[in-house]
């Protein structure tokens, strides 16, 4: 599991802030992750990632003081555009860089938990479909629904797709799931701060592309 | 029809030569097109066709005297990767880059033609199927010939597609057609230009992706 596990996130503070420049120096790790699902299919996907995290590093770099922390960026932009906020600059970049980072958490966690299809225990269209469920799919249309659909098919066996994960390297399934729960803590508490925080600054909306 | 018109492709020496400046400066407003769908699906594809673009005119300003033309370009390119080629470089951008422009003539032809499903003449698919059909379609694996079945769907009505193509203003089917024939003139030949080029120099690969 070294792909994620040579960038672990850091532990938050108790106020649950989440640091700007640790954050986008974590995240960028994780668009090669969409690389591990072995298609090319994919890569719109990691590039409206990269997009995100590109955008979010552009609105902190001109004032890394001010924008210390994620809620100081979202708190600064909820002032700075009045009525087209929250549906603008680094906040809209962030509330669509949750969701593929709660999608990513929900795969691994559901995949460390064991969750698979008895019949087919080497397929992980079952975690797959289970993390879109729970952090996309409301947010797509029909249409885009039917192409998840069709992308699915492409989703990697178990066992190459742990391969990936571990760089190439043949790791035993145990091993690396256990590496992934290490990875999990950190991670999900970060994502969880940040789902709380547009919660509480009325940051989140739910149309659907 | 102002999008393409404004843009024309100029006419061919007989040697069919394809002057590389010329042709980066009107390929460059083709990307909007895939607007003119209608649907943010599309913009992977617009993704694809911009990279393509880039890389041409990444190798063009190493030397725009050496480059001078697209024939150039590609000959310069087989004596200088070996083995490599022609999947690298400008080679396979323009390889591919060809093949998003054959799709637009050949709907643009389609539709100045005429063609349509006599059951719903307002409904583009046709069109657009025919194009993907010809240029496209034995280029893609099962699976994104199954994802452009689904993007197909989000097709725009054809009166929405005209007034797009004619910059939001209302126009007369008739004149937006007449515009696209003139418009096609010079395109046509360009490239099919590009794609006899690719025979002549051996540079065409049939992988689907
Ligand atoms: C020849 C045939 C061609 C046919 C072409 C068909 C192409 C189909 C394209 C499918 C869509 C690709 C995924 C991208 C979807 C994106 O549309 C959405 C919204 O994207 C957001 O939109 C905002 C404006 O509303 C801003 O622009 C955001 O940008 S901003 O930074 O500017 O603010 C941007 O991220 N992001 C998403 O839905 C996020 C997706 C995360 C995905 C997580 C994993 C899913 C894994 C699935 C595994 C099976
Ligand atoms: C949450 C759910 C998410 C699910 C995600 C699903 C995403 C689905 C993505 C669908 C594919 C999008 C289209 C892109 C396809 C591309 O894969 C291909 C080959 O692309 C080429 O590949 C080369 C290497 O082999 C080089 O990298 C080229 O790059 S290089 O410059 O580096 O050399 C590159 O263009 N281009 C193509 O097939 C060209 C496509 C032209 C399209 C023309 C119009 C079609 C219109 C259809 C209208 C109905």
């Amino acid at each position: 599991m070294s792909l994620l596990m040579d960038n672990q996130f850091g532990e938050l503070p108790v106020d649950k802030s989440v640091d700007t420049k640790f954050f986008l120096e974590s995240v960028a790790y994780l668009p090669p992750f969409f690389d591990c699902l072995g298609s090319k299919v994919f890569l719109p996907i990691k590039s409206d990632i990269s997009g995100n995290i590109t955008k979010i590093r552009s609105v902190y770099d001109k004032d890394p003081a001010k924008y210390a922390t994620l809620q100081q960026i979202v708190e600064s932009e909820k002032e700075a555009y009045g009525t087209e906020w929250p549906k603008v600059g680094a906040t809209l970049a962030l509330m669509w860089l949750k969701r593929g980072l709660r999608f990513i958490q929900i795969l691994l966690q559901s995949l460390a938990d064991g969750e698979k299809d008895e019949n087919n225990p080497n397929l992980i269209r079952v975690n797959i479909t289970k993390a879109y469920d729970q952090a996309l799919k409301k947010y797509h249309g029909w249409l885009v629904q039917k192409i998840f659909k069709a992308a699915l098919l492409a989703a990697p066996y178990k066992s190459d797709f742990i391969k990936a994960l571990s760089k190439g390297q043949e790791v035993r399934e145990e091993d690396c799931m256990a590496s992934v729960r290490q990875f999990l803590i950190n991670y999900t508490a970060t994502v969880d701060a940040i789902y709380e925080m547009y919660t509480t600054l009325n940051a989140e909306l739910d149309y659907s592309v």
